[in-house]
């Protein structure tokens, strides 16, 4: 590890950078570890023929979440569906999680049940057991850590580095809602901070609510193409925005991308509050973050059977290497993709 | 789960009751889960004849570990010992770990740095590979996460709920030095606080240094039994302190214990600083915790064959269900051990 002289800000190195030169220096020994950092999930050795893949992930009160508008039991569905959803783009089957919490005295137990039966519910759900976990003391604020566990079969697994010229980009529902469903949630917290009486303003937006709090993980979408023999090429899950993401594809499978405008599925809801709040629903759907969708490529042979599976868009397509990644406009214009990453809240 | 009507603190049901309650609900329902919840590791099935064993911990700043006077690089190091030490304790070989980190933006890069170098010498050591994990903001504080993954043959898996009637009750090492190097590094952050020029006393303590700063996993002692084909038939790592840890062996196992006062390890340097500092090193042995050695019970029968390895003391024998958990002192009095858990520092 190159050492940095004097102090540097984590700031100056963004959270990739940071991730990449902090993991640099580590390399893979063991036979039996198949995969390392670098995707979604870890790929470890299991039998012959089946691999374990393994995932991690931390939601922190006042930045992955603030309490006084996400009750405790979506909240504990979510770090669920988060946590699943990483294994999930590996192509593989979640079985387990392991829950750790560090909680403040703030915290009650009744929350805590709460939080528990989130966790419950989504592990029903998804039919994933919850294996173990623990529970430890925090002087300020909630903290929550999934850990993921799957399975696969060694030929099914998929990586973010298979992408080829041509493939089609696919994704699965629709982009954007989570992050209007959190504009919504901190404007009508603003609006009533020490108003008593009066009621948050929801109606008509219910949809993005539900994606913000309650997102659901597409292990529906993993099982139908299990049954259709579709495996795609490359697969990512959709955490840090359409943009982000797509990179991560492009630069493991050394390409580029074009992606469609009016192509990109944006939900109606998005597009009503964007007008009411003035956000540009586009901007939400490329760099909101949290659609916990799937974004995959797939030969272009594949073009019809995946049609046929519903509920999945093909937006674009793979390009040559070192021809970037764009959004393509209706009259013909680029625009280059960003990754800026979920827009924090704190 | 019974609900409980109105606000119970955390503190009333304690940390165990708060698992307990929390953990009931859940039942494993996957084949592949053969251990959830309730052992120092989840066991997952992997092949015929082998197992995956996973477990997961969470270290807080201010909580498990106090930065004005632990450096990052033994910081990074223990936390990965702490992750390695359940999977030993499941005698199975840990093989890979992820990292989760939550880090505020007092933090410097050049600190996290440290903090990984301590994580990569420790797997280095261990021969254990980092695998994955992630990076997140946090309002206050640092928090580390460990998922350490592990493998074992079937047969050779151990769970705390083996332990038989007249079993011998074994540790590797000795006790109580983790608890006291805390108590001397406190003590001397008090004396020297707003002093300047002024260094720190710590001579003659050094062992109590290393062992509360660097404790090191026993992968040496897994190994040797092994090699000596010696299988426990019941055992746990020692994190919350011997009588806490032996109490959850015989509650696993339906039994009680008697372990001896004059046959416990207690290294020197504890009797020496706990005169010094009124501390009684039976206590700190007791219940100080984070030991990270290993508490295991074998037959009678294995008496000489582990007497061989060396580093392992014979302490007790467990006794029938229902006699308790005691302390048996010189005269034949016996003293009723408590589960008191690792003394928090914060």
């Amino acid at each position: 590890m190159t050492k940095i002289k004097g102090r540097t800000e984590i700031a100056q190195l963004g959270e990739f950078g940071l991730i990449d030169h902090l993991t640099e220096p580590f390399k893979a020994e063991r036979k039996s570890t198949i995969k390392g950092v670098g995707d979604d999930a870890a790929v470890i050795a299991a039998s012959e023929e089946s691999s374990i893949v393994v995932s991690t992930d931390t939601m922190v009160e006042g930045i992955d979440f603030d309490l006084r508008y996400f009750p405790p039991k979506h909240l504990g569905y979510k770090a669920v569906t988060k946590g699943i959803s990483d294994v999930l783009a590996m192509n593989a089957i979640p079985e387990q999680i392991t829950v750790s919490i560090a909680v403040s005295s703030k915290i009650s137990v009744e929350f805590l049940q709460d939080l528990y039966d989130g966790i419950k519910f989504a592990c029903h759900e998804a039919e994933v057991d919850m294996v173990g976990g623990d529970t430890s003391a925090s002087i300020n604020g909630l903290v929550i850590n999934i850990t993921a566990i799957g399975r696969a079969k060694n030929e099914a697994i998929v990586y973010r580095s298979g992408a080829k010229v041509n493939d089609l980009i696919c994704i699965t529902g629709s982009l954007g809602a989570p992050y209007m469903g959190l504009k919504l949630l901190q404007r009508e917290s603003r609006v009533l901070e020490g108003v008593v009486g009066e009621k948050p303003q929801f109606e008509g937006y219910e949809y993005l609510l539900e994606r913000y709090l309650k997102p659901r993980a597409r292990y529906d979408i993993i099982r139908s193409m299990a049954e259709e023999n579709i495996v795609p090429t490359a697969m990512i899950d959709l955490s840090d925005g359409l943009s982000s993401d797509l990179m991560q594809i492009c630069r493991s499978s050394l390409c580029g991308a074009r992606i469609y405008l009016e192509r990109m599925p944006i939900a109606r809801q998005c597009n009503a509050l964007g007008e009411e709040m003035h956000i540009d629903p586009v901007t939400a759907a490329l760099n909101g973050g949290e659609d916990y969708e799937l974004l995959f490529t797939l030969p272009l042979s594949q073009r019809d059977k995946i049609a046929s599976l519903g509920c999945i868009d093909i937006i674009g397509h793979i390009t040559e290497p070192n021809t970037g990644c764009f959004l393509v406009t209706p009259d013909g214009g680029q625009i280059e993709l960003r990754a800026q990453g979920f827009v924090k809240q704190a």
